[in-house]
């Protein structure tokens, strides 16, 4: 017997130790599946528009990779999506999508998330990102008022955070934030990752208008250069075409069961 | 002591390591359950009918199966499947039933799949035919329009395996697709295997001629050779033995309870 | 150091490489529990009655082993059976009850078994069996239709195994069968094992005249010789204590919440 | 390398073996955490009462605890039970409480099982109990009957057992019992422990008399010569009291949800 | 081969025991993740407070950590909670909040805990807190009377530790406690750490001078000599933001789902 068998056999008790410690603290698996090429590391931001009131931050993002002609890296897929997917000239997209380009990412989706998956869904996503150590998280989302304005409030995890959008953006002295959009920036602060919040306002209707407000911030904070005359001259042609999209989301949110998912109330 | 000792122990390590990621990662297990011989390798065509709108994807790969005389060589049994089987001249069928003819092969099921288990069911179908690495997916579903005419649109996985039915099929400018087939194709898409959709026009009703049309493409991307006469012939025969079948799918759809799967809204 | 030591190395891989195969392919812990002496092997008929409609099956299984003096070996208890049991002078029943005289097995329920467990309770009760190799398995259900007949209609899981059963039941041209007696052929189908469904005409109160013309077939099929003069002596109180017992089960099934089951719809 | 090695190696096996085993079979974790000091092994008769019709069970064994100075050695929590707590004088109680004097062990609940979670409840206390060996499991609950008397009806696991309380109880010729008493009398047949149920005939409100009613069959079979003039003396008190908190369990049992836990019907 | 190794074997067949062990009773994950510095060891007096009736406990405790500038250690997060975050001038707040001032921790929330989940976030905190041998544990939450009076009344888990609170506040001679407080006093109870309750009389709105009340109770029982004036002076002021926090509050528990978690009734 060599003096390596008892080495062994204590990195072996340590690998035991190993099971027995991952045994008693086996991690969730995954929700959320993501298929993707990796990020760049260290320097990224990453931009995020999820439906919600107005399409604000989806219209907004789609515009920005569409012009800016990012290229997708990426889907993602769950068990708590709605089995919807949008097709276009015959061709299906995916669901929700990952974008690269330099060091901009964007994550867009064509699906709502709902408030009962909002946290697994932020986890899973951030669980992702972190791991290519972002330099920040914006998330792009609407706000339902009663003005005519197309106003861009901010909100951000911290108040060295705030620094970077406090100039482009307005402050609301008080108030709460909801859906995916809360949880997003939630865990960001819990993670210590930067994050930002754009909120556009809008109304219940698809709104290029609030997504081009929105874009101008993204081109004051990121230098983007994009034009908005194309988003505000197909105004009225987005909002048919994704009014549809909107009620088909809409009734996808209400109508499509998730599962170990259950409401109260 | 010899020194293969040390070795199995190093050995050992390795399975503890593996064992170790394996604890860390377990891969869920299955929902659905698929019982059968394996399909040919690399070159096979899979279409996919599940009871929809007009049982247009149902009626038309059974017709298929029978007429082509196929031949069976599994079923699938899931949790998520309701407990309802059709019985013929005193045999039950398996209500999800795979066949194989040449390097075709067809899944044709009596049951609806509700959307709350879309995904896991997609997902755990495509698991077992990736494993064969498929030539290319086909799922046959309806669509309802207010039109008497009985059209057939087409919709694929990406540019390219669009070519392959862009001149049998009619394509959709923009628009959204729901259901199994919309999470079977978003599932190929993810994987990047090829995938197509036909959607057929029909009514909510049992609609031979519906599945008839979506035959023709069939045939001109088979070259099957398929005579829709004794199809079309059998219509009525058909549209009542099925309207059966139709409402009792329908009522196992909104009746039978799954289990895991809550709906919100 | 024996020569020991090694083969023993080599033999705790092969025991962790089972361990690593069944951490990535966990098996599912029962739902059901069998609590019972094991079947005679290879060559016993199971018989299984659960109560649906008419509670055919129940009425005529628990007469068969009470006047034939079967063996009580075992029962079944699972979180997905109602807190329900049946009190005899004084005394309670199992739920479900595990009966064998010679190479014919019965399982006799007293409560019934929700559409959405029905795929649970089918596979856990097969894998018991299975591991005996039975010779076939035979379910009896009820069925309503508006006639006043008390005619059996027969079903099986394949033309070979009809033979079995055409001689003495009617056979329907085209049809549906559900619920826990469809659970139970499907997956007798999927596995191979012959098994039939005795389906009684029935209405919807405890009817143990439809049980009396199902124990007619059993007695054609295994020569059980029983005299139907008891039963039909008891109808009347039968009906009446069943009756009540009728009530409870379908109450039971209608109030008693099932865990990690929910319905849709 | 001394002998002892190989033998380890074995026994390394072995414990693999175990290991094996125990990941292809892992038995359910406990949903109720039994926190207490060990019953005396052997020879414990445990009685049982959670809250039902005329809290009968729970009156009764809480009287007979204070009067006789029962030591309180445990207690047990769970997720499902529901988030309530009794106090008294400022001090909260345990909702669960387990007992013991001699070899007479109590458990006495302040909170409602719910029908979902009776099989749970009743297989996880059973599995803390039958370690002990117990002598017998006696359970009391009430029975409400439209009678203005308070008779004790009983029954019992076989027909051995019932000897036990039949000249002190009244038989059922015919009948059903449900919830919580019936699961434990159901686990407890299925374990072959000799289990009673007595079921004091009461109302839809507190009811001390039928409790005194049990607390007389107890004072028979287990000679505790209870004085049951206190509890009357006190009977419109606690009515009074009791009052409010069945009106609280109540209340409980109907809004409090819980968790993997889903009716249908 | 050295004496060592049947040790390292011995030993790590005792490892192999502890898998063993851990396999068959593995502990469930955590529900409630907590990211935080740790508290300090043996005396720490931990005060908790989540929104309930009158906001009593939430602005209590928010009151006393602003006032007397505790440090945030950290925070909580988790799949139980709604998505819903408060942003202060242009920044979002943890959702739970974890400070420390010398011996005084103190657990903020803005979010409510439903009844579904109060065991599982009462043990999940607890085991955290556990784990730094506290002194005590305190809870703040609301008691809505019919009065106008501000009253405390206290509750604490034994006769021993009522003596720490019964001088400052009224004692309900016999009552219950529900929600989050009571799971929280239960649990503290079970382990074995003296807690109490402070319950403020209060309305359905938010309620400053209820929280005032209480501090005065925490001043007595912890020397604190907060000023309430402030807070007085502020009662107007906090009425009107923090009822839109009690609305949205509301509305939150009331409409955002749960995942695993089912209501019955």
């Amino acid at each position: 017997m060599t003096e390596d068998a008892p080495e062994s056999n204590n990195e072996m008790q340590t690998r035991l130790d190993m099971i027995h410690n991952d045994l008693v603290e086996i991690k969730p698996k995954k929700d959320i599946n993501v298929i993707s090429k990796p990020l760049p590391m260290n320097n990224t931001s990453v931009l995020i528009g999820f439906p919600g009131s107005g399409l604000v931050g989806t219209i907004a993002l789609q515009y920005m990779v569409d012009q800016m002609e990012f290229e997708q890296i990426g889907t993602m897929t769950s068990k708590f999506f709605p089995p919807l997917a949008m097709m276009n000239k015959g061709v299906i997209n995916d669901p929700v999508r990952i974008y690269i380009k330099n060091d901009i990412a964007a994550i867009v989706a064509d699906i709502p998330i709902h408030p009962m998956i909002c946290y697994e869904t932020s986890r899973d996503i951030m669980d992702w990102i972190e791991q290519f150590k972002p330099k920040e998280v914006l998330t792009i989302a609407g706000i339902i008022t009663n003005e005519p304005e197309k106003r861009v409030f901010g909100v951000a995890t911290t108040t060295d955070a705030l620094k970077r959008i406090e100039e482009h953006t307005l402050l609301l002295p008080i108030g709460s934030i909801s859906g995916i959009a809360s949880s997003l920036l939630t865990e960001c602060k819990a993670r210590g990752i930067p994050a930002f919040g754009l909120l556009g306002e809008t109304v219940n209707a698809p709104d290029p208008r609030s997504s081009a407000a929105t874009i101008e911030v993204l081109n004051k904070m990121y230098n983007l250069g994009l034009d908005m005359q194309p988003l505000i001259d197909q105004a009225v042609e987005i909002e048919q075409s994704m009014g549809k999209l909107a009620e088909e989301v809409q009734q996808s949110a209400e109508q499509s069961p998730k599962k170990d998912l259950i409401m109260y109330g």
